[in-house]
């Protein structure tokens, strides 16, 4: 008899060489239905292997990453063998499972090519093998047998990869007509792939190298049911309509210049202001909870970050440094703003009872990311974060994770984003040694975290050992309109720089003292956060943050005076407002100003001219009334009020 | 007999030989003994030498800078003669005038220092060699006869420069028992140099060469009347009280590190809150002027700058490109913002109905200084231009300009700096083969340049010659409280970059266009611009400038509750308020806090307290006495108002 463990601690004796799925089975039949693959003693594996040691038994269900992560490779073995029967000759480079659904990279063989047309017939294809409900057969051979098969096959990137792979057990899963070489684990059989979608075609280098061959990468997705496959789908058309990059193209907000470079982005007017925007609420904000505002270069000497550790950290996601003409110096764009905000620090002497010392700038820093990695505003070389530092005495850590923990809820619920969770994370209890800092101010660091979150009502998981080497860290994600996950807002404290830097304060012993340094961002980057909000809002920016807060249409030329003099009225009264005064009918003007996401359209005519008034229409919800000019200049100041009052 | 013509355009006969002197003595014995060197046929020439051609002649009084240059290289002269008869064997390197004085650089021999305390006795020994109206005397002599006569006298220093100069008539100057190497010209005699002041000593590297002998540069300057240097000091005296970089320290206004890297500013709250102010109030003033705000990388794609003729003009005061770890690709730091802007410009179309289109931004841009060049914030290797490009139809130049000329004198009579000069720049009519543009543009140009110049009252000196290759400009230039001159603003068409990034614009006509561009920056850099405010002011910037505008002084620790109170209500509106709480007298409170150029003292006591009031003081000129808080709030916000409203 072995002994297995499940997750909520009960244990119970089984025979040995007993599957997962036995197990699964023996719980609930259709528990056993819902199990994808099995956790046995930390190791993902097949259901239908046995087990036969004591052991911890863990059944994931499709809501778990590991079962979809078998799902979808599962489901690459079986489009791999649909394109085999339909493609003979075909040659397979890798197809893993990746965040949502899979590909493979294949090579269909001189002069043949595979495109998106041809995809709905490779769909087809592979719904009739999974309808065979083909079994997935694990087979361990040494690595001439593997080399043989797939020499014989004449499947030259398999042997390729063979070739690297130590002698030994090399694992080969077979279903239906297809064998692969694969670690595994896979489903049981292809029964439960019910819905198929294959979404798009790539090139990709063989094995990454723009020297080797341009293999074709076919991505795809599948899901237990079809309806799961619907909304799927329907979630793509979404997030499609409300990609940033595209609205940020049609609002006119950013763009990118191949002659400046790749991954740096031009903000132009609009975008822009929505920047500066974010930029001055975030500001008052700031100094109304006691923060200084500084300003710091974007360049640093090597050494600076030599002596920050950042050198080392940053050498291959970091621009390459920068030398003199002459003198032989060497420069750093920078990556971070820290050690910047630490020489402030040490610019002036600091007494205890000045700080909390809250320094926070909207630094700009470099990064270098493949071109290949870049991704409108979400993955740039440029982005300016919304960055502070808190140097504090060890006794107000507790104090300042509440007021930074107020800040970011604050923020959150001033933007609408209510739906997020918190992580802390702390040291591993095991392995204190790789941690800087002594276990006292550790726990103290740990406690007073833990306790801010629970005192700030903040529900927040908390993992020993994902804490940084430095000091432990809050971490907050943001669920976005469609349900996708943001890593936003970041608490970290910092007992590594401070010694670094040699900071110090003056105690009331009148003693050299070390002050602990707290890094936070909210926002994290601009450039990101302002992708976030368009995606989040499809492009509809809450009134305080939009550009432009509303556009005028005259009915016909005859009022554009009157429109002129409305115009000037609004934008002195820093109600930034457009005007409409080309020669159209009225309806077309509503309908294109629509489009352009203006909260605020203010149709104006005869009777509006004769009374003072014009017409309110809120963009999307349609007719609000008349009101006078200044009726709807304390309205909109009040709407605003509104929306930044929490 | 030769004709002289005179810089009025008339003309007189001479004697062939006669001297610039004797001229000037024909004209009047006032005039002769007011000259101190003459320009004959545009070369700068000692009065004593003849003419022997028709010439123009140019007599220089102490006014200009030719005749304060040759009294200060004679005094140079003066100097050297003292310092061989007080320190014999004294070495000689070279003793130029500079703007304000002159200097020597001099080896004393092994073991031998000269230090300030030592230069009263130099002074004294000068002014008595002075007193004798010892006569400068050129000779022109072989350079055997000058290399033979300083390895004789042992000066290496000579010799090592007589050894770098081509063979022909080497000039010699001596006056009383001193002869030196020189092209002069010089003073006729000694006679004239009535006030001496030997100012500081420093080291130099011989040749500027850190690998070479340092030598003792003695600084000095002289002037023909006693009176004149009296003021000179006063005026240094003052210069020094002004200091920006002493003002930026005391005040906390920013500071350098040497760990962050040479001329490269980190603003402190103070300094970061004041440029801000300048960002805010422009930006605010730019917003109600049609300007719309971009925001662009601070680097961009080495192609960038070859395709705008930057990377060739910048090469050797730019930072060296930057290097990607993978890609190959190569970025510089941005030294111009106009590349960016035209990107900007070309990443939407644009019809003629739009322009003109004004992109404004507050770019920091980088170039490389030597770090002996560094100064403060005045020379620094990180600045942030308040740079904007007008982009406008050639029809729109003349209003664009008027609209700039507006903007500029708005700003300069917010900022008091109501004593400036202005310069037209315009092509060298004889030398059109230089400039790109067609003539017509360039005459539409130029003529609309002094048109609005004209139309906005607009004294302006117009210099034919001056303009920049790619078009005619329009410069600033403010003289501060001490008399100091600073170019500021800048306004330049440009037919240049339109070409080179092919900016179009969509005309009436339906046919593609090229736009004018205008660069223009009124502070020019924000880094200089505050060193000249903080100069000009001496710390004590305007109310609306002010980073802090008042501080509340309790009488007694009894109404720091009362005083905390008031604290929040003038901080929540908007009124920067600091609170000195600490248990010191209120006689010491109030020195304390006036050395800090807060504007507004504010006392509290029993009385206050119960009246809710505070006893107001103004910064440097005492009791305005007392006020209810919502009446000091009003007072302020009306302060600020009046101060912006021009």
């Amino acid at each position: 008899m072995i002994k297995i463990t499940f997750p909520d601690g009960t244990a119970k004796e089984y025979n040995k060489g007993i599957t997962s799925l036995e197990i699964a089975e023996q719980i609930s039949p259709r528990l056993a239905k819902e199990v994808y693959v099995a956790t046995v003693n930390g190791e993902v594996r097949d259901l239908t292997r046995s087990i036969d040691t004591d052991a911890t038994l863990k059944l994931h269900k499709w809501d778990d990453v590991h079962a979809k992560h078998v799902f979808w490779h599962s489901s690459a073995h079986l489009m791999a063998e649909a394109l085999e029967l339909l493609y003979p000759g075909i040659k397979f480079g890798i197809g893993p499972a990746v965040e949502n659904g899979f590909y493979y990279d294949v090579d269909p063989g001189d002069g043949k090519v595979i495109n998106e047309a041809d995809l709905p017939a490779v769909e087809n294809k592979m719904k009739e093998l999974a309808a065979r409900n083909q079994v997935f057969t694990r087979r361990e051979v040494s690595k001439k047998e593997a080399t043989d098969l797939f020499t014989q096959k004449g499947d030259e990137y398999k042997t390729e990869l063979i070739s690297e792979l130590e002698d030994g057990s090399i694992s080969l899963y077979t279903s239906g007509s297809f064998t692969d070489l694969c670690r595994g684990p896979h489903l049981q059989s292809t029964e439960p792939i019910k819905a198929i979608k294959l979404t798009s075609v790539a090139g990709a280098y063989w094995r990454g190298d723009e020297k080797r061959k341009m293999l074709t990468r076919i991505y795809g997705i599948t899901f237990p049911r079809q309806k799961m496959l619907d909304e799927y789908l329907i979630f793509l058309e979404e997030a499609k309509r409300r990609d940033h990059r595209r609205i940020g193209r049609d609002l006119e907000l950013f763009a990118f210049s191949p002659k400046v470079g790749m991954g740096l982005p031009l903000w132009l007017p609009k975008g822009s202001d929505v920047r500066q925007n974010l930029i001055s609420f975030l500001t008052s904000v700031l100094r109304k909870r006691g923060y200084k505002i500084v300003t710091t270069p974007h360049i640093g000497n090597v050494n600076l970050y030599k002596l920050s550790g950042h050198f080392e950290k940053y050498s291959t996601s970091s621009f390459k440094p920068i030398s003199t003409p002459e003198e032989g110096e060497q420069f750093m764009l920078k990556p971070m703003n820290c050690p910047h905000h630490c020489e402030i620090y040490n610019a002036t002497p600091h007494s205890y009872k000045e700080l909390p010392l809250r320094l926070a700038e909207f630094g700009t820093v470099y990064r270098y990311e493949q071109s290949g990695e870049l991704h409108g505003l979400t993955r740039v070389r440029s982005f300016t974060q919304d960055d502070a530092h808190h140097f504090c005495r060890p006794d107000q850590l507790m104090e300042e994770f509440k007021s930074i923990i107020d800040l970011v809820l604050y923020v959150f619920r001033v933007l609408n984003l209510n739906d997020f969770s918190a992580q802390i994370s702390l040291r591993d209890p095991n392995d204190k040694e790789k941690y800087i800092g002594t276990d006292e101010s550790w726990e103290k660091a740990e406690k007073a975290i833990i306790t801010a979150a629970a005192e700030k009502n903040l529900t927040a998981t908390v993992v020993p050992g994902e804490a940084a080497f430095y000091g432990p860290k809050l971490d907050f994600m943001v669920r976005d309109a469609i349900g996708r996950k943001w890593q936003l807002g970041t608490i970290q404290v910092d007992y590594n720089l401070p010694e670094r830097f040699d900071l110090t304060y003056n105690g009331s012993d009148n003693q050299k003292h070390r002050p602990v340094m707290i890094h936070r961002a909210i926002f994290g980057s601009l450039e990101r956060f302002v992708a976030v909000l368009i995606e989040n809002t499809a492009g509809k920016f809450p009134l305080w943050l939009a550009p432009e807060k509303a556009v005028i249409l005259p009915i016909s030329d005859k009022f554009n005076d009157y429109a002129g003099k409305i115009l000037e009225i609004l934008n002195n009264s820093d109600i930034c407002t457009l005007i409409d005064d080309r020669s159209e009918k009225i309806g077309k003007k509503i309908r294109d100003n629509e489009l352009k996401r203006i909260p605020y359209l203010l149709v104006i005519g005869e009777k509006e001219a004769e009374k003072g008034t014009v017409a309110v229409r809120r963009q999307g919800e349609g007719d609000k009334g008349s009101m006078k000019i200044e009726e709807f200049i304390n309205f909109i100041h009040s709407e605003i009020s509104k929306e930044l009052a929490y």
